[in-house]
């Protein structure tokens, strides 16, 4: 039976300067995988306390996995304590060197002589490679049954390098014996409260069981089944999945790594329109999202960030008299907004927002967290008032962006 | 010396579903007080597990803190694990079971026999309150020169304990007798590698140490003091940073919380100038992060999601011919961009995007991570390109947008 253990390396963790966010990736990871992991360990950068780390590691796991310590600084320590501990020389890799030369060489930069450093590895070792930093990571078995293997502190590297190199190595020894799949409905417009009441029977269940979540103006339903296969883990969740989407009905928006940006953005695409923006609150946040899909230029053509009220009167054609009498946010203006950028754009639709994020700008009758969104598409124009709270301007703007694709995505949905 | 570890306990960890932000939290807390921490672990709900991770840490550390498995459920096995593995016997505690049961009532509910469990510890130990929940912690010395300290896993309970009964207990031991102050420079524009070779000297020293980090574009080095006061651990610090500031000159932006956009939004501020911007890449990112800053409103007016290329002809002034020619991704293009924007909006500055975020829409030579900025400002236009290899969509888009910002950055400053 393989037994893993997750060692996270870096004196920044024991100061509390950073979250240990990959500890939990790989626990979810060897859980996906029906890997048994008993114990982690947080370890500075000191090579006598790692090593002694290592050491109880190696008694009581067979699969070791370190993160961090493979930097090119003095302190990045974690190959050379390896191998120290096991007693096994370090060489230096003709291939990684050329590769971080190359790496560099593309940046328009020059390979320091501390980078030669990230090259070594123990005798006998593999290299796990890093497609997208310089610092590749180990795979060793410095003794039998007990395999080794490292990777960066960065958490973008470490995931890219366990799904592609990581994963395929443990299924193929046949060490990831079981596997649990989990699939997430995400649901937009309705409270966790109110989902978990409309589901209320189905979180009571196992296998598979049904767990609500709640996050920044999203609700999720997170079902996971365990089996044998992926193909039997699925077909204990697919009947559920269909129940509960048919519950939810237009609140749920999509699933697993859909986002509110990429789910409207196949509506538009479906339906070969285009969309245009005209954000003020949200400075930007809109079209980032939109934009974060590739090939999203298909139906995004672009928009204004009308910050300041001249934008909204000179780029937008929002009448001034009205910024006036209604104020830059109300229902009027938010109108004249979306109807604005769709003509000045030429889009089919326009979608637009203007709010109040605070700390400052409020009124008694205009609180923190009031935010208009307005709709200008083929079917007509509106506005939609909505009522945050005072959240904070970070929260407030995060949910607005949020609540006007839905908005969108609604109307996407039931217009014809 | 007093040396502290941090045992997290919970099977709910190991499976990935929660993040340990408590051992965090713990992490900061210890450094403010100077104690000396190098080792967390994390175990599951596991008696015999946590009986030898205890053993382990009763050989290594003097202050043992453990988080996690006060509970009242049969999977909560902490406190009474503690006692077995020192082999002493547990006792229930009358005036425990009398808190417990007055905090039911008061909620208008009944304690039950699990709860009695809650009340239980080791003969000779002493209780730390919880002002908050059912379940109190325990303060412990089982053997000479080893105190244990036990907190639920709710984080708003272990904090308040900490805080109430932990820290006071700690400060009059004497054990809390120095402090550690952090501060984190900030720098744009430099490698980790290149940067630490600049500061090599600093990086082997003791008392403040200098430790450097690499995120996401942004190298950072972190100047840490160890003293008696806060004011002497600043005195420790304020010169390093000094010379570190000397030594990075116009790549240090910021410090501690400074973000890119805060740091350009104070030059504006202080130059009384305005700015817009066109983003292509981006699609509002470079907008987003100014407006994060409450009052961003006084400097920025906004700007142009110029995602299609028709959108940079009609709105922002560029030449079709030059689309063709030269491609939208290009020098001239960008110049144009942020000329038009500038004008249009009638800012100070004009600040553009545009590049090729990938994985699609490349070219022999316009490879995935080719980006142009372009500045346009009293002093003239230029555009700049930059080269940040195919490291994914998403790491483009954000680096493009530190890179733009701090383009305008050192025109802010060097500009006169």
């Amino acid at each position: 039976m393989t037994i893993a253990e997750v060692i996270s390396v870096g004196t920044e963790m024991l100061l509390g300067d950073i979250l240990n966010s990959n500890a939990q990736y790989l626990a979810k990871e060897l859980a996906k995988l029906g890997i048994a992991h008993y114990y982690q360990s947080t370890v500075g950068d000191n090579p006598e306390r790692l090593s002694r780390t290592i050491a109880i590691a190696a008694e009581r796991a067979n699969l070791i996995i370190f993160t961090g310590g493979l930097g090119p600084t003095p302190d990045d320590l974690t190959t050379e304590t390896i191998a120290q501990t096991f007693g096994v020389e370090l060489i230096e890799d003709a291939a990684v060197i050329e590769d971080i030369a190359n790496k560099f060489k593309r940046r328009g930069r020059h390979m320091t002589d501390s980078n030669r450093k990230q090259a070594q590895r123990p005798l006998g070792s593999d290299i796990l490679p890093n497609p997208i930093g310089t610092a590749p990571g180990i795979i060793w078995e410095p003794k039998p049954n007990v395999l080794i293997l490292t990777f960066p502190g960065v958490p973008t590297e470490m995931k890219r390098m366990w799904q592609e190199t990581a994963v395929p190595l443990l299924r193929s020894k046949g060490w990831a014996s079981e596997t649990i799949i989990s699939r997430t409905l995400r649901f937009w417009g309705v409270s966790e409260s109110s989902l978990a009441e409309r589901v209320s029977e189905y979180l009571e269940q196992s296998n598979p069981t049904v767990a609500p979540y709640a996050n920044k103006g999203e609700v999720k339903l997170r079902i996971s089944a365990k089996a044998k296969t992926e193909t039997e883990a699925i077909a204990l969740i697919s009947p559920v999945e269909a129940q509960l989407r048919a519950i939810g009905g237009i609140d749920c928006y999509g699933a697993d790594e859909d986002s509110m940006g990429s789910v409207v953005g196949q509506l538009l695409r479906h339906r070969v329109q285009t969309l245009s923006v005209a954000e003020s609150c949200t400075g930007g946040g809109i079209g980032q999202l939109l934009t974060t899909a590739p090939g999203s230029s298909d139906y995004f053509f672009g928009g204004i960030i009308s910050y300041d009220n001249q934008v909204k009167i000179s780029l937008l054609g929002v009448n001034p008299v009205l910024l006036e009498t209604d104020g830059a946010v109300s229902a009027a203006v938010a109108e004249q907004m979306a109807v604005g950028v769709r003509d000045l754009l030429g889009t089919d639709w326009g979608l637009s927002v203007t709010g109040i994020a605070g700390p400052g700008g409020s009124s008694d009758t205009k609180p923190v967290g009031l935010v208009y969104v307005g709709v200008a598409g083929p079917y007509g124009t509106t506005a939609q008032a909505f009522q945050f709270g005072d959240r904070g301007r970070d929260w407030i703007r995060l949910v607005t962006i949020g609540t006007a694709l839905d908005l969108l995505r609604r109307q996407l949905i039931q217009g014809s």
